[in-house]
């Protein structure tokens, strides 16, 4: 049955995600625009615990500072009157003609600077809601074809621009750390830092890199065939999960935003597994907010946009109980063992070995019987996959 | 837990699958090979039903008849021995170099002709094992480079090729029909008759296409990023599904031949509910074997074969009772009409309508309100879509 | 050297194409329309032969019947004043929200019944406007969810539409044939008939399966990972290219619609080669409108637009004359002899020979020399792909 | 016509490359092996440069020391007579059966030490040979199931690793930097590191990251869906391009190791633009060897390998000379202009330019006109894609 979220489990959802009107590259609108007031209203009713935003979603390009702030101030009275948050936002960058060759990367040096404007102003608005995480989609920071863009100096602008948010940000004393959500490719046929690894490697470069981190979606990761929970495991490992985007996509194609669950379900509950219970003995491995960038489906109206977002979350927790009850269960904690999966954690050198003393060791190479491995001394990872995929279908 | 399956669930293997020595394209083989009577005994003790194989699997490519004979001996014993049947077997085309550009559409006109002589063969050792289904898989009919393959002709001569194999079946009177096992590409950089789509399509030009079907396999259409579920619909649609293999993959990538159900979890769950409950008032839609068409892990010793062999069955046991509380559950009942899926089997002109009437029928266009499904008449596809997901989890 | 067209080429444009405002997902338009006349002066000034266009490109849905006329009217006019013809027209069952779950196999009958007038409506405007192909693309026609959509229930309501579309042509005496247009995937998440194999084998159960054939896209099938040309060359073995959709797509990600020769070049080379000189003795193997479906990029403007028109028919005729020139090289001849490509056309079988026959030849089987393969006997493959490249590339 | 190689195009072939059998997971060889001197002396006599090699290429696993030496020597020897030099070597931790989870990942600690003491070995070797780039493609450093991998674990024993080698190498005083081959799976379901920007990412947390950079190869980024020469482009920007290996892929499938310019012509044509004309004032950008990593296909004899060879070269330098007319033609120099690429290399930021003075130029957003890029400003993409795509063609 459904589980229910409680706001303790820091379920968050994008305003242009239940706000998705049904509109494709094939079809317009097939719904209304939902107000913001009743968005904050309904995430509050269903047990999300906040609400996320770019500058575009709450009030439309080319507002006036009025209109701006009559948005905002209806918002902030929602949030109060329902104890949600708002821990992340983020600037559109994309949807305008002025975007239409990227912002930070645009050919255009006038467009870069507008840009730079636009994110500027929309990190005053996250400071003063409250917001620790800001995320830059750059969807049109890309080319389609291969001489419109030179990449080397396209990332130079990029880098930059980040450098100029984050000096603002170090010398305004918001809380507020960056974080980079890549793509491959949609709505530019190839997108500059296309995958979590091309992100990290940029915000390596960077004047201020403890600043920035990266935002991973499920699909866009899945978008290059890449397994989304590896990939979010390197980004730990680098210390850079800084925000996560969950949804569904099923294979190579583009980009569905399908609810959480409902695209590769061996992957979702490696993920879930790796958050929740990924950290050293078994706490959590990420602390922030598990974030649905996804859209209702076209073909729903608005009661499928209120079931699509308890589906979400229900499934988000159906996988968690899954993935206690895996680790908990000692036939998985044998069969781990038979897979040695715990020993990869034992240093190959031992305390204080050189590689002298390495070289020096026989028994590593010289007597070594890599023969055995041949007809034996299987890893038992049919077995343990077993095991997973029956914890996940809740047969044990 | 693990769920045991008997020989009337008719699950079979192929002796290439269990057989599978872990050479790959980086590395050559883990495991030594297993004798065919040692795999019979550990089949027929697993639950399955019955063993299938290419010549070549059974007995080396260039065997004296004697050799050739000695091993048929061998199986036949170890079936009587067991009870196991050989419902399908084939032709292996694709390993020998003499097939390197392919066996009936191989451009070189000696080698078509020792491709036929090799299958005839064949076809005579299926009639003695009681074999009713002769699979092809024309994995070498192909070409990496187009100029390289004339795709017409090459279709001209598999067309010849099966219509000779066709009029031998049924001059000699071998109750034994063809399937076609499509494959979009590896080895071949393209291969021909790529999707069961373009097998169809084939199939209804030769002369007896009533002895023709598919033979479709899970990650091969996947490999095309095509809905497996969704393709053995239109093959049970135009009455080809002759027979299936299964398997998991993972994703657009190599030919994983993973266990069934270790790949897309929702597509297996789809596909063995159509197979089960997809018939007039929910019966199977298909009868023939569950054939596994899969490798266990190069990682794995002979423990891990047994563990997959097993795995393969019990996931497709587990769908299949998840699939059927699916169906039993009113719920799901109301949400599919809701949805209105069964409203999709009523024909969309009433009985005896023609088109001058449905013209003159004003309510159907020009007083029709087409408006009213903007905001409206949702198709509910969501909810159904997570009651299915609840369903797979076994969380309802 | 940019190459000139003529209306002898036979180039066709799409209303929808040109006009395409910069719309998509993730953003709207960059672009105001353009005016029918305007674009009809424009192609037949740049060359082009002929226009195609939806219903509801040329006339909004849901105008009334003077709206409607006013519109037809203007241009019937531009063409008799420029000499562009129309040979295609199809209609857009697919952006307005009353199609959101698809149009002749939406679950709702009340969409299927309006579908089927509409299509009916522009079939007598399809005759009136001379035009003898009737493109169907069933863009929404599939699902996201597996149990949403009852596959072989939806084929089925497709062949009621389509045979009930067939015989009101008959019965009018319409001179106009059927084309449907594949896609595996977007708008939906699967999409019926996925590839142009799908289709035909569909076509071949219909009940005039001679007024139907298809509308294969470049960037469709490849968007599966297919090999175009290859499918082509099926399509044309069947007697089923009614007609075709030439764009440019980079490999399997989102629908791109680029430009005809700025995709996959080298298939792009051997689709010109195959539709100009693939028939007996080197005549055009498809008779048709070479029709471009693409997409000026959505960073243009109105003269990026016209830079894509042009681009699209020089890049056509310049692998035309490129794959001339590789036709008529003596060494390409040689290569494709050395290939055995030729070989290909000479049938398994000598004339008049049984299988007996073939059975007591023994140079085909007991004596022949399948060793020689090894290590002997190449392809030649290699070579004759460099000759390809270096035709293509201009190189010879 | 083909274009003839020099030694100082510093063209490389890999043993492994013209060695290749032909097995495939299909088939077995269908070529017998090469001596080493016949491809010394082959390879110089087409004018390539050099030669690189796995150490188990050259001695099979498990050799004693005295056939170790017995090969080194002869190789030792060919180089002598031909001049052919060995720039880079690497190590095989993928082909025995011991290395079936990994070398440096390997769950089984004892398989790790193994693969240490491989590398070290072969390290040495280099060092011997005069190689001054050591490649590391870790093939079997992943897994096909989620939880038998703790890729956080397995990423600090890869980095483990590296150290070790990178100390090694300091202390010895080796002129020898490395270089991370990513792939993203085959023959792993997936592989660590995936792509050349997780790889870099890596890299950057070594103890001695500027010992190590990466060897992207063409096929493999594809295989991911990813441009390849925006990547190169990316990874010159990080410094990281130490090694490259070229060859052809068609899209999203399993590795096919194509003669590099028989896979995607314009990115191959953009990369050989990058390589060559991508540094300040249009001098190269990379220096290092143009080494090919490809596979003579299986279907030729060796008369199609040396064709390989041959055409791996000549069509390298039949895109430089597209790409250097391609940057010489003035109206290219105008198109770029138009399109406002050069424009990128201008600082977002005046010099000295303060976010203070970007807030207070208004001409940067409260006066802005970013309404004109609606219908205007067009960026002249499609202009410029045409004139790259007439000079790859060589039809300007």
């Amino acid at each position: 049955m459904a589980l229910t979220p409680k706001p303790s489990d820091n379920f968050t959802f994008g305003l242009w995600t239940v706000g998705y009107n049904g509109t494709d590259p094939f079809g317009g609108p097939t719904r209304p625009p939902l107000d913001v007031v009743h968005v904050v209203e309904q995430l509050a009713e269903l047990g999300a615990a906040g609400l996320t935003f770019h500058d575009d979603d709450l009030f439309a390009f080319g507002s006036t500072e009025a209109e701006r702030r009559a948005e905002i101030d209806r918002l902030t009275q929602a949030l109060a009157d329902t104890g949600l948050r708002v821990p992340m936002i983020t600037t559109n960058l994309f949807s305008a003609p002025v975007f239409k060759d990227g912002g930070f990367t645009s050919n255009d040096r006038a467009v870069r600077r507008f840009a730079l404007r636009k994110v500027l102003r929309n990190l005053d608005l996250a400071a003063e809601l409250g917001a620790t995480t800001f995320v830059m989609w750059g969807g049109r920071e890309g080319a389609e074809y291969d001489s419109a863009k030179d990449v080397r100096q396209a990332l130079e602008r990029y880098r930059e621009g980040v450098n100029l948010l984050s000096q603002y940000v170090i010398d305004k004393g918001y809380d507020i750390r960056f974080a980079i959500e890549p793509k491959p490719n949609e709505p530019r046929g190839d997108i500059l830092l296309p995958t979590l690894g091309h992100a990290i490697a940029f915000i390596d470069s960077l004047e201020h890199p403890e600043l920035a981190g990266v935002n991973p979606e499920v699909g866009h990761e899945q978008m290059a065939g890449l397994n989304f929970a590896a990939g979010i495991a390197q980004a730990l490992y680098h210390g850079k999960l800084f925000h996560i985007d969950l949804n569904g996509q099923r294979g190579i194609k583009y980009d569905q935003d399908l609810v959480f669950g409902h695209g590769d379900l061996h992957n979702a509950f490696a993920l879930v597994d790796l958050l929740e219970n990924g950290g050293p003995a078994g706490v959590p491995a990420y602390d922030g907010p598990r974030h649905f960038d996804y859209k209702p489906s076209r073909t729903e109206d608005e009661s499928g946009i209120w079931d699509s977002v308890a589906a979400n979350m229900s499934n988000y927790l159906m996988l968690k109980e899954r993935a206690a009850a895996f680790r908990a269960d000692p036939e998985v904690t044998a069969a781990l063992a038979a897979a040695r999966v715990p020993e990869l954690a034992t240093p190959t050198l031992a305390p204080g070995e050189s590689y002298d003393d390495l070289l020096a060791d026989s028994s590593a190479f010289e007597e070594f019987d890599s023969d055995a491995y041949f007809g034996g001394r299987g890893s038992g990872f049919v077995r343990l996959q077993q095991l997973a995929t029956e914890h996940l279908l809740g047969a044990r």
